[in-house]
């Protein structure tokens, strides 16, 4: 059996960044930031005012002086008058400073109200403010040219507003991975829909293509497929348009094990010691267009599901999007005890308290198994050493909610 | 000035739960599950076998025993062979169970590989297994009409599969709060066009939509609007067809404040003691189609409305969306100093790094305030009591990543 190492490193191999596309800055939330980018407008663009205020010269004020005010510079203002000797502008913060000024008197430090008043002929200075005051310079924040965002920034609402300020309206960002889902099973119907003989509804590819979207990528396609190999290949051959194919079920060691059957020979068939999560597959496909894409062949198990996706298919995923990703766990107290197989890993989504974190599998009167994966908001990781978790034990918890 | 915690509980108090509306389960992820949700299949919804191995009568089971293999049943089988007395069948994990057969023998306990070989004509059973062993029950997970999920179930990828489990296609799920934006300011313009004099990119309305997305809300329009009132009050008009309406700017006290000059006296305007974030609009206004809808007046510095949003903007979202709402904070070290203002509550963005939290300004040579909020993954809480932070102070940080 390899271990969870070993097969993580192996998954990681398979995918490599993906390129970067223009995208408009207020899209792309969770991708990448490509480049470095510059200011290709000065922060602020022009010399502004800090405060409502009068736009003054610094060489009229004194306490008491009086000051005609020669016109009213709203932001936005497209035409502003000169301020010349004894003479101020009212003006409103962010609004351009009119020639002639240097500094700004704060509406607080004059003889006039606040607020929507009619324009004065004339204001009143309370207090003396040094020359320049209160005044925003062109470029101050960033000059043009500086450089802004760095590259690896995760997109964000911030990041988007920053790179508007700084003059951009499209930004490189590293392409959302792109990822088709086939779960496979003839007893496979769609969610919903009556159930024949022998049929379940498929959850699977409800589970995957919602935890892929969580954790940013585009689901492009997400369809269960039976176990006739034919049909199966025919699935893969269309998923393979995407930049990551994940499969669930079929890879075990059944007689009818669909994705084994097909690309056994061409991606690799594992055990790894994991519970749950042993049977394992992975490689890289050739799509028609030539490109080598990687596919994760993940238990049919929900539980195996979720896990394995988390422990694998996330990271790919990460790997591909070009952000960073780190398993992190939190240690936390166990409310209940469990018991956990020797020599492999245990995954036990858990419900995460104020006081610690029980099983969600032991949570309610039904302890329905079919439900309780909706409870969890974090996976258990018990060590391969450990047998069991006693109540009170600390152990180490990923978290796994929205 | 009103406290945090007095303007909060007045901007919960604008908004209640939208009513719910049919989904279905594989959209609304981050949505609330209204009612709560019954099988209306049997979970699973016909006895089945859990291993690959031989359907057989536990009766003509002993050490050596040889049976006829009458058929093969893989899952989704839609047609099934009867096992009479010294037959057996061989099934697949999730096959339906044949009549006449009552227990599974595992392939590993016979005479049989494991894998895809052809079905043979006897097998030879190694171990005795007792009656009704590796047979899952139908209804033995949830039964007809028991209860699956719970209302109040943030929908989630893992309860779309328990609902597709359950039977369910379509789940009556809380409303997406709509959310419509209008930043306020004749200086704005588009993220990327060219700036005339006096003119500064939009940043808030991109800052504002990414927010309320990442919330899960749905944003039906983000658009900027100048500071002619009649302007204002169009745009504003037309963003009530949302269940919120978010501005920024136009709040204070200058001679030009937009928001205030339309909508004072039907929504209140407060001082908040909060640093930024101190001039806060909140109210409902009637919608041309007559319902009220709350409208939150943000300040228009783009820290200030980032502080506020998430402060306001956030928990309101959640009341209108169903879900709980906690503002989660961890303490942290303070890695630097700062000050903060005696009788105003700070939130400072921070980033969190492994040793401890620093605020974003202070980061990188450049200490650009407009990229520099980008560079936040916390927001460090100060009391109004306190009026500074020293390196190696515990401060509470609630977390603001993606």
């Amino acid at each position: 059996m390899r271990t969870v190492e070993e097969h993580l490193s192996r998954v990681l191999s398979l995918g490599s960044r993906l390129p970067a596309e223009p995208c408009p800055v207020g899209d792309g939330f969770g991708r990448v930031l490509a480049e470095d980018l510059a200011a290709v407008v000065a922060v602020p663009p022009f010399d502004n005012s800090a405060m409502d205020g009068f736009a003054v010269r610094a060489e009229d004020l004194a306490v008491g002086a009086s000051l005609r005010v020669v016109g009213d510079i709203p932001a936005g203002a497209t035409a502003v008058p000169r301020v010349g000797a004894g003479e101020a502008a009212r003006i409103m913060t962010g609004a351009p400073m009119p020639p002639g000024a240097d500094t700004v008197v704060p509406v607080e430090q004059t003889d006039q109200p606040m607020g929507a008043v009619s324009l004065p002929e004339s204001v009143r200075v309370s207090a003396v403010v040094p020359l320049g005051r209160h005044v925003r310079r062109a470029g101050e924040d960033v000059a043009v040219g500086a450089q802004g965002l760095s590259a690896g920034q995760r997109w964000s609402p911030a990041a988007a507003s920053s790179a508007a300020s700084l003059g951009h309206g499209v930004v490189p960002l590293v392409a959302r991975p792109r990822v088709s889902i086939l779960a496979t099973g003839s007893e496979l119907v769609a969610a919903g829909r009556p159930l024949g003989f022998g049929q379940i509804p498929d959850s699977n590819s409800l589970l995957l293509s919602g935890l892929c979207r969580q954790w940013g990528a585009e689901v492009v396609s997400a369809v269960a497929v039976d176990d006739e190999p034919a049909n199966f290949r025919a699935a893969l051959t269309e998923a393979l348009a995407a930049d990551l194919v994940l499969t669930s079920g079929g890879v075990s060691v059944g007689a009818f094990e669909v994705v084994r059957q097909v690309v056994e020979g061409e991606v690799v068939f594992d055990k790894v010691a994991m519970q749950p999560g042993k049977p394992q597959a992975s490689g890289l496909l050739t799509a028609p267009d030539g490109r080598r894409v990687p596919m994760l062949g993940l238990p049919g198990n929900p539980v195996s599901v979720f896990v394995s996706a988390w422990a694998f298919a996330r990271p790919l995923i990460a790997r591909l999007g070009g952000w960073d990703e780190e398993w992190r766990s939190v240690s936390m107290l166990a409310l209940r005890g469990w018991k956990g197989p020797e020599g492999r890993r245990q995954f036990t989504p858990v419900r995460i308290t104020a006081d610690g974190v029980m099983p969600v599998h032991t949570l309610g009167s039904g302890s329905h198994l079919v439900a309780s994966l909706a409870l969890a908001d974090g996976l258990a990781v018990v060590t391969e050493e450990a047998t069991s978790v006693a109540p009170g034990d600390a152990v180490a918890v990923h978290p796994v909610g929205l």
